[in-house]
């Protein structure tokens, strides 16, 4: 694999190999994906995008198929209330608080919009979740990186001390992608409270369904208490419905109008129908959540023995020091029948590596083991 | 119903008659829709957004059904590719001439985002979808409206004369919605190629798999040519596919590639299965046409009778002179168990009627011969 390969092309690389369906067969077009297809005598097993390899639940399931019977209906926006109300009776906050959007991914780029038409600049920390810093480099607005802290943390202290009159908003993910370490909360809070003044702060909890550390707290609270904070989530993690492109934000109602107005406005009802029904199916969720602490253990364990550094992760994901460049390590892992996540730059001898099931993590391990004689 | 309704209160209204789920039987919420679903005995037939009665397919659904199984993962990509390949081949383009949108919503939101950071302004006749026009102005772009002709077609000449230099994007809907007319294709064609040197000529065409007229032409083949022109399709209509969300748009590469950047750049992938399932199905398309005719000639032979003006519908809608006020109109009928088109300005003395199955629309003439008494 080359190096600097961006997210874009890895996933189309990935589509490329699992996400082909016969077409030619029907139309007589040439499918793009039908050799590289029959080319592969057993899939290798996904653990490169932090997927749910249990999702969607049998429940959404049947709320997708029953969802049918309204999809070629225009009429989402009452499922969208429904929805609002839950994730509004669930957060503790009310629906006027909530804006849904076509994944986190679209929270995440309509908020860099709202940014931009604010000729704001975006504050990040150097090593995070690329789409909102992306999609303000697309919106022509300045992108300021913040190094991270010598344990790769996201560093606060600087990110505050970078804070001028341009800036109008911070990005921060906790957990932290591709790291999935988690910020102080208490630190995490104050910076909230001293910075919403100046800028909103946007906090990207993708993964908060995964924290197990019983000091973590999301900062809802201090969107309740009307500070300029958006915390954004997601049905396509712990839910595992990534291809069914269901997220939201909780912000303020004065953000979110605001929000709303530069959103697509309407989701797919399918996917709307799933998640109302995976976010109360608790026994999925915490099936999903057992599972991944299972399959971290499994490779923890493993990495103990070995004597190799991988951080603390509190989400479905590790990020794991293998010594060994990735462009180099995805491909020897691929022949192993595994494929681990892309470049993190400059983290270049590191691998972020997503759990599948527990009685997968096995192969991952057997794969590095044979890697690294 | 109140005068000035917008489109979205309107949306919503209608959201809650049929878009409810019993939520609160699971979580305690109070569902806001199980008194209004209660209240009715008999459930109105929807004839108010132009939606396909007998979609989606049974091909589209069984593809929809085969994509649970990619519902956890994001892996839309092959997907994507293979729609567009599948677009392309359709419409005799190259699969960089398709961007693909949530709907063809998004690429008319997205063109609108694209003008505004261009800071141009859009030309818009003033009886049209309104979209395009609504996030120009959220994006605070100025939208210069030109008045109709008097047989209520699009005023091409007007439009031409009122092109300058801020003029970036000009937005064409043919046939047009409300009124479901076709523009002349030979004066729409000199229109754009005289134009398209000067600015981007958007031409909406959802409607088109509806019309009959054969002297159309759809103006795919001027971006054949490479003019500057956008032309949106939409699975929404004839694909009944409306609550699943796929649209996307045809252009020059050069205009795709720079749309591109400001779309979501994810789809459902449920939704893409079944675009791309139901594109092939001929069968299902014919039938959507046929019936479409058919309901419309039980429309107009009774309007016929009673002598009341209609215009010419190339669509799956028919715009008609009631002479009755909208406001009294939609809940004089509503009465009678239909739901009509809402208002559009400054034309309240007619309807918009979207077609539901031919057996359905005896019930809009009985309900109007009632409301005429």
């Amino acid at each position: 694999m080359k190096k600097g390969m961006t997210r874009r092309e890895w996933i189309n690389r990935s589509a490329t190999l699992f996400g082909g369906s016969l077409l030619g067969a029907v139309t007589g077009v040439k499918s793009i994906n039908a050799a590289t297809i029959n080319s592969l005598s057993n899939k290798p097993v996904r653990m490169m995008l932090n997927e749910n390899p249990y999702g969607p639940s049998q429940i959404a399931r049947r709320a997708m198929r029953k969802a049918f019977g309204e999809s070629n209906l225009y009429s989402m926006r009452g499922a969208k209330a429904e929805f609002k109300e839950l994730m509004a009776k669930l957060n503790g906050v009310t629906p006027a608080h909530i804006a849904v959007g076509f994944g986190s991914g679209e929270i995440l780029k309509k908020s860099a919009l709202m940014n931009g038409i604010d000729k704001g600049e975006l504050l990040s920390p150097s090593l995070t979740f690329e789409t909102i810093n992306r999609y303000a480099k697309t919106m022509k607005s300045n992108v300021k990186r913040i190094p991270m802290k010598n344990d790769i943390g996201i560093d606060l202290n600087r990110m505050n001390e970078n804070i001028n009159r341009r800036t109008k908003m911070i990005y921060l993910c906790n957990p932290n992608n591709p790291t999935g370490m988690l910020m102080n909360t208490d630190d995490l809070e104050s910076f909230c409270l001293q910075v919403s003044s100046k800028a909103i702060v946007f906090v990207d909890e993708a993964y908060h369904e995964y924290v197990t550390d019983p000091n973590y707290r999301s900062m809802i609270d201090l969107v309740k208490s009307g500070k300029n904070v958006i915390v954004s989530r997601t049905a396509s993690k712990v839910h595992g419905l990534a291809g069914l492109r269901v997220g939201f934000a909780i912000s303020t109602p004065q953000i979110v109008k605001r929000l709303e107005s530069y959103l697509t406005d309407s989701l797919n009802i399918v996917g709307l129908r799933a998640a109302i029904a995976s976010y109360q199916d608790k026994r999925f969720q915490t099936h999903s959540v057992d599972m991944n602490n299972k399959a971290k253990k499994v490779v923890a364990d493993y990495l103990d023995t070995k004597g190799i550094q991988y951080l603390d992760s509190q989400t479905n994901f590790m990020f794991i020091k293998t010594d060994i460049d990735i462009s180099d390590f995805q491909p020897a892992m691929e022949k192993y029948g595994v494929l681990v996540g892309r470049p993190f730059l400059p983290f270049t001898n590191w691998c972020r590596l997503s759990m599948a099931k527990p009685e997968q993590m096995q192969k991952f391990n057997d794969g590095f083991g044979k890697v690294l004689r």
